[in-house]
This record gives C-alpha cells, structure tokens and sequence, in this order.
C-alpha cells in the first residue's frame, strides 16, 4: 500500500480507519465489544495530514519499552561487548550525521554561490555593456529555468520536500511519523530543489530545508541498512526502535542548523527550543558532539576554499537565516499557500514560474527607481550607474539574499542606504515573502525575515540617525531579531544564533531586549508560525500542557471506538481477522481462566509484533500456553525490532492455510506486560500528562470497580486532539484562551 | 520541631520514621495493615542528609496537581481578573528575582573588590616602604580576620551555607526538600560568608554562591509573603504550590550565574544543563527574561560606577568562574572535606583559620622565589621589585583570583610567564583548592577550576611556544575549558559561559573540542563533581534513567513499610493517632461499603490537607458522607495551598477533645480523586520513569487480579533509591557501569 495518498482523493482519505466492531463478529465463538459500541463515541478526527504538500497518513511512533518476555530474555543474554557495539554505534551515527550534514551544507553553499554568481555575473556583464534588455531577459530566463527545475523535482518526485520542512521535522520528533517526511526521495529533492530555489533568487532561505535534510540523513543512517539495497551491516540493526531513531534525528535538526548558520551552538538550542518534544541531557550532549563535527567540517572546507579552489564560491561568509513576514499575517496568507498547495503538480509549476516572475520583475525593474552613489567599500552593485558610483536599490535588490544581508548589516557606512530605498526594499521583501512561502518549493522562513527584520530595522535607525547615536547596523541587526522573535518566538536560540552570525557579544542585551518585546506582543496574537503550519497541516501535535477543559473530564468520557481485545492464547483466524479489518496498532490482551482466576489484564500486544509471530508459525492445536523458550527458538533479538518507516513485515505477505487459521498461538511471549493504565475516572488533563510526558502511544483504561471487564478501553494520540474532544463535548470551546498560561 | 538537627545525634536521626503499623491498634475497631509487617520490606535509608554542613530532615516536595473537589471548585469558579493576577504575580516575581539577584551580585562584588583590594593596597604600600615582614603581618592578618568571621557566620548561623550550594539547589529542583537549604538565614550567610571568604584570598569563587543566593531569594519570594512579619499580601499566595516555586528558583539559580559571569545566555543553559530536573520551554523564556534583568541591572550599576564613585569597584571587568581540582582526584578529597565538615562548630573555625594561615603564606610566601622582569601593561605587581619591574608570581598569586585568570588570560604578551611561576602556581592552587573546598564557608568550584585549567594551559601553551602558532592565552582559555567540563561535565553551558567571559567566538570550536575530549574521558572515571557531592550528602537525587537492574524487578518488589489506609469517612482518633505515630505525608483513602459496592480505592490524601480538615472541625456524629459543599463553606481555596517550608500548620496546634475523637469526618472533599497508579506486576523501571517523568511524590501500587485489597502499597522516592533496592536485592550490585549509557 503506498503510504501517501494521491491529491485527488482527498475525500476518500478522510474516512476513519476504524470499523465497527460487529462487522467482525463472523466466528464460532462470540466476543462482544467489552463496552457496547452505541455508548461509544467514534474518533473521527484525520489519520491523515499534510507533508510538504501532499496529503499523507500518518501513524505515530513507538517510544514505549515493549518489555515483553523477548525483551526481557534479550536484556538478560546482552554481552558486555553488545552493550558495547550499541554504545559505538550510537556514537558513530552521530558523527556520521554531523559529516553528511556538514558535506550537505557546504554542497548547497557552494552550488548557490556558483550558480547564483554566474547568473548575476552574466547579468551585469550585459549591463555594462549598457545592453539592458538583454539582461533583463538573461535575469529573468535564468530565474524561470531554476524556478521550473525546482518546482518540477517538488511536484513530481517528492512533493513532501516543499515548504521549510521544519514542521513536519518538529511534528515527527513529538511522535507522528509518516513515511514521505524522512524519505530518500525527500532528502534528494530537498537538497536539489533547494539549491535551485534559493539560486532563482526567490525571497527564501535554505535554512529551514537545511533542518529537514539534516534530519532525513539522520532518519537514513537509524533505518538498520537496507535489504533492498543489501546493506545489512550487523551492527547497525542495534538501532531498531524509534526511541535511538528520535534521538539521531534530533542530532541531525541540530546539524542543519549548524551547517545552514555555522552556528553550532545555536543548532544546539535550535533542537532544544524548537524542535524537540522530548529532551534529556544526554541528547545535548549527543547533539553538542554532532554540531562540533559540523563546525570542523565546514571550517576544514572553507579553508580549502580560499585558495580559490572552488570556484565562485566565496570566503563563505556569514551564511545566513530563512522565513517569511510579520506577527498578524500569517494565517491568512499561509491559509491561503497552503489552500494553493493542494492543486495539481502543473499548477504548482505554474504557479511557482509566476511567481518566479513577479520577483524578477522586482529585482530588476525597482533598481531604475534609485539615484548612482559614489562607490564605497563592501559587495555593492552598480547597475545602470557608472564606475566608481552605486546603485543602492540594486545593492539589496539585484543581489544574493546573504550578501543584501550582509549589505544591511554593515556598520560605519552612515547613510549609505536612502531612506526611500530602504522603503521600497521593506515593502517588495515583506510581500514577495508572503507569497514566496506559499510555492512548492523547499523554502526557508529565516532569510525572509531577516531580510525584512533588517531593512525595517535599518529604516527606522535611519530615521532615528539625527537623535540616536546606534549605528544603523545595529538597528538592522535589532529589527532582524525582533522579527525573528515575533514570527518564530524563539529566544536563546535566536539569541545566540545572531551572537554566531555577527560574533558581536556587546549587542546581547540589547538583542534580549527585543527579543522578549517582540515574543510579547506577538504572543498575544497567535502562536509561532512553525505551530500555525503543524496546525494547518493538521499533524496532531501533542502539546505540552494540559487544556484547561480537560480538568472537567475524566479518561473514560474520550475513550472511543469499540475495543477488540485478544486473549493470551488465541485463534488465528480471529487475529487475522481483527487485523485486517482494523488499522489498530496496539490490542490489550486478556487472561481468562483456565489461564487465570478471573478475567484480567495480561498487556498489550503490538500490530507488527503480531505479524512477525504469525510468520514464525509456532501455532498449537489446543489452546495452551507453548512459553517463551519455545518462541525464542523461531526468533532472533531483532526480529522483532521495529523496521523503518514503510519498511515492516506487511498483513498481506503472511500465507496462512485454512487449517492453521483454526489453530492457537500463544500471545504472552509478545505481550508488554508493563503497559501503563489509568483508572476510568483519572481526570483527563492527568491522563494527558502521562501520555504526553512518557511519550507513549497507547495508554490504558481500566475500570476502578472491581468485577467489570479489565479494560475499558485505549487511549491513543487522536484521543487527546482538541477537535475530537471539543466534537465530543462542544460546550468547551470557551474559557480556553485565557486558562492557558495556568497549567 | 527544629528542621534541622544538632551534629551531635546523627545516630537518633537515623532511626526511619516509619514505626511498625500493629503499634497504633489501640483503637476499637481491628485494623490490620494491608499486608502483613513480616512479609514486607522495611525502607532504611536515610529520611536525612547533610545540607551545607549540618545534617537535616530532608523531604519530598508535592508537584502533582492535587486534583480533589476543592482543587475542582476552585477550577471551577476561578476569575478571568484571578487568573489574570496569577500570570501577573509569575512574571512580576520573575522580575523581582532578576532585579534582586542582579543587585545582590553587584553588592557582592563591589564589597569584594573593596575589601580585597584594601587589604591588597595596605600590604603592597608597606612592601614599597620595604617593610616585608609588616607587610606579611597585615596581609596574614586581614586574611585571619576575614576568614574567621567568614568561618563563624557559617558555623554558628548558618551551616547549611557552607560549600558551593549547587549541590542543594540542584537537588531541591529534582524534589528534596529541607527548610535550611533556602531559608533566610541561608541567604544572608551565603552573601556575607562568601564577600567575607573571597576577599579572605582563599582559592575559592563566589559563582557557586551566588547561584544559591538566586535560589533562596526566589525562595523567599514564593512563600506567598510572611505571617510572622505581617506581610500577607493577597496577590502573593496565588504562588502556593511547588510547582510555580520549582520554576521561580530555576529563574533564580539562572539569575545567580547571571548576575556572577555577567552571562545571561549561559545562566539560562547553567539551569537548562545542570541545574534543573524537570524542564519545560515555558521556563526557557521566564529564565531568558529574569536573565536579560540581570544583566540589564548590572549594566546600568556598572555604567554608574565608571565615574569612581564605588570606591576600588573597577570596571567591573570579567567577573570569574569557581570551582576545585581534577577528574579523578575528588572522590578521596571531598569525602574528606565532608568528613571534616561533621566535626562542631569551633572546629570548624579553627579549620578554616589554618587552611587560610596556609592560603596566606603561599600567597606572600612563593613570590620570593621569583625573578624581577620589567614591566608590561595589565594588572602586575611589582612586590619587591624596583619600580618598573614586575614581579610575576606576585602576579598571579598576590592578587585577586580574577585579576590573576586576567592575567593568565591576557595575550600577545608573549612569555610573561616564566615556566617556572606556571608550574608553581599550578600545583599550589591546585592543591590549596582541594583543602579549601573543605572549609566551612561558601565557597564556589568554578574560579579554582579556571585558576589550575588556566595556568596549566598556559603552562603547556608556554612549553608548546617555539613550536605552536597560538597564543598562550588560548592555551590558557582551552586549559580552563578543558578543566572545567572534566569536573563538572557540563558542555553547552561552560562554552557560551567561557564565550560570554570572553567575548572572542572565533575559539568556539577549539572550546567545542576541548571540552568533548575532557569529558569523554573524565566520563570514564567517574560522575560529575556536583552528582558526586549530592551522592556524598546524602541527597535522594531521582535520576534521569532507570538503573539495569530495575527491569528485572517489579513495583511490588520494593515496596515496603506497613499500609496505612483511611477510608472515606474516618474516626478523627484514628487519624490524629496515625498521624501522630507515623511520618508519612501522603495516605490512600479506601471506599468501604455501604459508600460503594466493594472495597475501592477513592484516593490519595495528604497529611497537610489533614491537618487543615481537621482544624476546621466540620464533625459528625455518625458515619455518614458532609459532601463538598459544607466543607467549602468553612475553607477559603487557600487554605489548603502548600505553605513554604517550615511554615505549615502542626499537628500540635490542634486541639481536639476526647468527645470528638469519637467523631467522624468525611475525607472525600480533600481526597485527590485521581492519583497516578501502577499494577504491581509493573516493572519497576517503567515505574521509575513515570515517577521521575511526572514528578510525583507518591504513587500507588494497585494489585492485578480483582479481589484482593485495592491498594498493595505506596511508592516513594526513597523506594527507588540504590541502596535501599541493592540492600533487598544485593545480587544486583554489578553489571551497572556498562548498561548505564544503554537506558
């Protein structure tokens, strides 16, 4: 089954993935739901959302210790040299992921700056020339192949790879997985459309793909090789559940980061504030290792580089930023990018050509509006002027987005920008941004931002320049920030990747200033754009805190759906059953005499866990117990690990006779027998804590009298999402805002 | 009752609180523990532990939401103007804590240098006049004085002052709690004791200090205001609970590195890295925000006193680490320095007399041995040179400690250092840093730490010169770095720390590298030096992971002590005799019939919410549900909030007569109906990491077949301590070291 769905069957998608449960009910033996399924709400809300730009399923990952008998014998067995192997291996991964992002990020620099440079050679050399039509047609064809060429990878080979991709990472790091977000193709795509993209000279950064490609490197390395491919190297299967693979990925976000800003510090805080849901200590050090390997790449290569070994490829810089406008926009716009997204791949094209157009039409044609300066020091264009004199529209227009940063950032000019030009470049930056986000290519947040940040910043020290005695830069650089904080409210990480990018500490307190200003007052809008897109894209984000509503409602009020349960030892035909015509992952399992007293919860048996045992086979006639050792025999430790995304053993590759459809298999080897349960009447906002802190992907309810069935049902990720709840009891939908800041 | 507890009985102390359960049956009605004494474990370890100098009762802090009908009415009927205040009272506190903290740290400096940099200027005006031995005289004296005051303000006041503090306030922000760790005299000792220490010219640092000194002020601000001095504003006991206290002393201790490095950034990640247990990104913006405070109040007082008016307060320059020795050698040292500290009051004194007579004659002594060299700029003394020349040993040891890592620090000087002075000076501080660190006054880890990693780098940056392009500085930077991650493994924050200090980013991946290698290998030997100190006090710190042989135990395994349940509408005897006779701070409540079908579990109660109840003796005559309502009546909603410590209402305040204790009282209002459990069969790993992951105080242990008694036992912090598991399970005691990284 291909894991994302095609954009024109949007409809289709939205059906729940759960059936009722009397569908099933075609057995010898009778099992009723243990709660009747006309007291149960059905959970309707999307096991689907949007990636990049395609509509995709979605399933959430595994971080629970599945400490079922397998678990525990192969803990109990573990050599000290396994132990060991696991420790190298860990540790060799995350240097492997700083190496491959470090070597990504020099790649994406270099192939910007020979690209961009020699279409902006080509284009000035024919303006000297005073052939000005012909540069024009040379600015704007070289924009509209670029363009195509990177609109053309995201529509047909991975439209996933769209968009900043900081979303989909962040989502993926609180547990929702999806096989298109860390896939190769994503990876290839986001590389090359970003290169290309940023080339066009569209009003983005490659910073936030950056932190996409970083973590899908990461994602690549945690798969435990590939049998496709015959990379089944022993070693790296020690890497086989999602609890490593989240703790790598975190690795490689953070990498990005540092590649994309050479800001290995801030990439630290980066993973830490923004993208990561679950942070321990040992993951900062794990990511400080990562990002200093990072750092010592680019370094060693740019040094190489200045011999001039590399073509148009500079010092390198300072390598900066990627985002898009100010506090109150973004909904609507990014709605309306977002409603866009959804149009067919020759749409996507054309829109991205059109847009393409439109910011060449700006870089090229608003430059004829600025008066020629005398020249000074610093990366300034003459256009139309002639030697020895700048244009200052063209400076920041007709250039690399770095280096009109750069050119807004450098102190002790004085006036060397107009106040109209510094007009002009704010206004066509902040809505070329607002619209750029919108096409589907890989773009990045950051450079939009602090290209407007900075012009506004500049604007007003300008303006201030009589009363004030703060260079303009410095104001550029305060204005970067304030947007920065206001759209991202990020702020240590903000903080301290500006400290990297303009190695000036005196500015701290002042950056902190407007930092915590900015954050404010947006805060009291909306919340941080990369939040406003999980939101948009509909992932099911699990949130830090409780809602307040929750404090009204206990676990059982939400529990949905009928519960299918297995017993301890089980027919075949019911699991096979049961398996296809639910997408459940996760079934308790009940013990009942002869194999206990009473009726009573044995654990939870995973979907896949399942599959992988009805291979093996070791199924009995009668209903009895085989053991543990008898299972250990068929499997190895890693049989059982949990495969890749889009990887594991699938439902319709088992080949079961009529015959053995009518046999036992005993579950207890395979069933968690630690699963963590709460009482029906657990208020829900504690139960959301559990969930949430534990990082777990099914939670139990089990009843708080005795005598009742031993489960009530299954809490799951969709479980806790505001639209299900709110849907389930719509007199909530109040109170809310203000009570947030309370938990 | 004292907190605390004399030096003379630690053998008393060690007696558990637990008392056997059959004691207390005096009573009409039979009530047997749940489970029989003799089948359970009895939990010994510690219930004290030695905070600063003195060994405390120490207790657990309460982070659950008590979720009971009081909790749920107050929920209920909350104000948008009352939640409004809240959020107000959070932030304001916040500020109040940036701006004490930011002037605490100034105070402490500016009497520093003034004191220190007299006594410096009396001896080297004697030694001018070439009269040495009066020189000597002065100098040992003031340092005697200084010390003995400093010495006796610790001894009689307030041991908990003594030593670095970190160690405490970490582990009062992982949930131990003693009165003395932030009481107020706490905090007027450990600004004294440590002006009085530093400027005594010990090898110690005032960092350490200051981070406690952040934590007692938000301490004190948190305590909802004071009865005994009248200051009950209302506002303030909206801040009743330990949670909000919990993030107001992590803004504290982040304000203390703050306000001592003049680091904002790194104060933020101080508390990020080392200090905190349970973070949220809430708290990374309210930490940023007192942290931009400080060092705007620093700024503001260190621009005023430009002008001279503060006396010998320089430019306030860069103001130094603290901190003591190398990796492997602490274990043996400090277990002696903890050894000592049990010792009384004039001991201690004594002690610190000698260890300063020793600092002293070092200090005067050593530079003798010194050749004169002529005179450079930077802050060098010329003892008993002729004018125009400098004594280098003098240098560094007849100097402030951070005039000395000035100097140390200071580049393109070329080889003012004589190999000779670096060996020398390294293995004095670094051997005086190791007794100092014993003494009982507060003193830090980090300038020790800088002055021995400084000097050694130096040293071989020297040796290295012919050969290395580098600065020695940057050796001398690297070498601190280097020293400073091996002891106390921090990473992040040591480097934006070192960064802030500094102020030269182009080292960050020299720093980066240094301090990987460092803990790499100072990892292998043994534990950070504030895990060790905490370990060495006795301190029950709950780690981050679950120790290996957790997983091959279940819940019930550890579980111990005879149960004591109440059940929903209690005898008031029973209750005052149980609390009496127990130390326990949380009590299952048990529905009996005819208040449900079978026994159930209703709840959790705390002794605190009790004592409150009981006080408020809303009696009956008969066993019959009051129900919230008639409770609500008597009880404002914060009545029952959490007082600061030491504060709470007493047991012996009430006064109850012999008609009521025949009485009974309804427990349901103040029972917190939804406590977090685990069925016995749970494996005590994953119990561990629910207990650590939500913060709790107590967690229920439920059984898993239907029948049996609802609840099998409570869990504490103590339970999950190593030596109370390895003491019932001794065959456990190996394996750990290899699986640790594997958790």
């Amino acid at each position: 089954m291909d894991q994302c769905l095609g954009d024109t069957t949007p409809d289709e998608v939205l059906i729940p993935m759960q059936t009722d449960g009397s569908f099933l009910m075609s057995d010898d033996r009778v099992r009723e739901p243990l709660l009747a399924a006309s007291k149960r709400a059905m959970n309707t809300t999307s096991q689907t959302a949007i990636v990049g730009t395609k509509r995709c399923t979605i399933e959430s990952l595994d971080y629970e210790v599945v400490e079922n008998d397998l678990f525990k014998e192969d803990w109990r067995t573990k050599t000290r040299v396994q132990i060991f192997k696991y420790v190298c291996m860990k540790w060799s991964l995350a240097l492997l992921v700083g190496l491959i992002t470090g070597l990504v990020g020099f790649f994406n620099n270099f192939a910007v700056e020979n690209i961009a440079g020699f279409k902006l050679l080509l284009t000035s050399n024919l303006m000297l020339k005073e052939r000005y039509h012909a540069a024009f047609v040379a600015y704007v064809g070289c924009n509209l192949l670029l363009a195509t060429v990177a609109a053309a990878l995201c529509a047909y080979i991975a439209p996933a790879a769209a968009g900043s991709g900081i979303p989909e990472v962040k989502a993926y790091l609180n547990g929702v997985d999806s096989h298109s977000i860390l896939a190769p193709g994503t990876l290839l795509v986001k590389i090359f459309g970003s290169i290309f993209g940023v080339s066009a000279g569209f009003v983005l950064g490659k910073e936030g793909p950056m932190v996409h490609t970083g973590a899908c490197v990461a994602s690549l390395l945690s798969q435990g090789g590939s049998r496709k491919y015959h990379l089944t190297w022993r070693s790296l299967q020690y890497i086989k559940n999602d609890r490593d693979r989240r703790d790598l990925i975190t690795c490689g976000a953070a990498a990005g980061v540092a590649a994309a800003f050479r800001a290995p510090v801030g990439g630290v805080l980066f993973a830490l504030e923004e993208a990561t849901t679950w942070w321990r200590n040992a993951l900062l050090w794990r990511t400080f290792f990562t990002n200093a390997v990072v750092a010592v790449v680019l370094r060693s290569l740019i040094v190489y580089c200045r011999g001039g070994k590399c073509g148009l490829f500079g010092k390198g810089g300072l390598i900066m930023f990627d985002m898009s406008s100010t506090v109150s926009t973004y909904s609507t716009a990014d709605l309306l990018a977002v409603m866009i997204l959804r149009k067919g791949a020759v749409f996507k094209i054309i829109h991205t050509m059109s847009i393409s157009l439109l910011t060449s039409c700006c870089s090229y044609g608003i430059p004829w509006l600025a008066r020629c300066t005398p020249c000074r020091s610093g990366n300034f264009k003459n256009f139309q002027c002639p030697p020895g004199h700048y244009n200052d529209l063209a400076s920041l227009f007709l250039n690399t987005n770095e280096d009109a940063i750069r050119n807004l950032f450098s102190g002790n000019t004085g006036n060397e920008f107009d106040i109209s030009t510094l007009i002009l470049f704010f206004i066509a930056v902040y809505c070329l941004g607002l619209v750029t986000y919108g096409i589907a290519v890989p773009s990045g947040l950051f450079i939009p931002v602090i290209l407007a940040g900075a012009s506004f910043g500049r604007l007003v020290g300008t303006i201030l320049g009589p009363i004030s005695d703060l260079d303009p830069a410095i104001f550029a650089l305060l204005g970067a920030a304030s947007l920065l904080g206001g759209t991202m409210r990020m702020t240590v990480s903000v903080c301290v990747i500006l400290l990297e990018l303009t190695d000036d500490l005196l500015m701290l307190p002042l950056v902190m200033l407007v930092l915590l200003i900015s954050k404010s007052v947006a805060d009291n809008f909306n919340i941080g754009v990369y939040d406003l897109m999980i939101q948009m894209k509909g992932l099911p984000y699990l949130e830090a805190h409780a809602e307040p509503y929750m404090r009204h409602l206990v676990a059982h009020d939400v529990v949905s759906g009928p519960l299918l349960t297995f017993f301890g030892v089980e027919k075949v035909g019911n699991i096979i059953q049961i398996l296809k015509t639910t997408g459940h992952h996760g079934f308790p399992v009940i013990n009942e005499p002869p194999f206990s007293e009473a009726p009573e919860l044995c654990g939870l048996v995973l979907r896949s866990h399942l599959i992988v045992l009805l291979k093996g086979k070791r199924f009995t006639k009668d209903k009895v117990l085989t053991g543990s050792t008898e299972v250990f025999k068929s499997f190895g430790s890693f049989d059982f690990a949990k495969a890749g995304p889009g990887k594991g053993m699938k439902l319709e590759e088992l080949e079961i006779s009529a015959d053995e459809m009518e046999m036992y298999v005993d579950l207890h080897p395979i069933t968690n027998k630690s699963p963590y349960t709460v009482v029906e009447t657990m208020s829900l906002a504690k139960a959301a804590l559990l969930f949430r802190e534990l990082g777990l992907r099914h939670l139990f309810v089990v009843p708080k009298t005795p005598g009742k069935p031993p489960v009530v049902g299954i809490l799951t990720r969709h479980d806790f999402m505001r639209e299900h709840i709110l849907g389930l009891f719509p007199h909530f939908n109040q109170r809310k805002k203000m009570n947030e800041e309370q938990t």
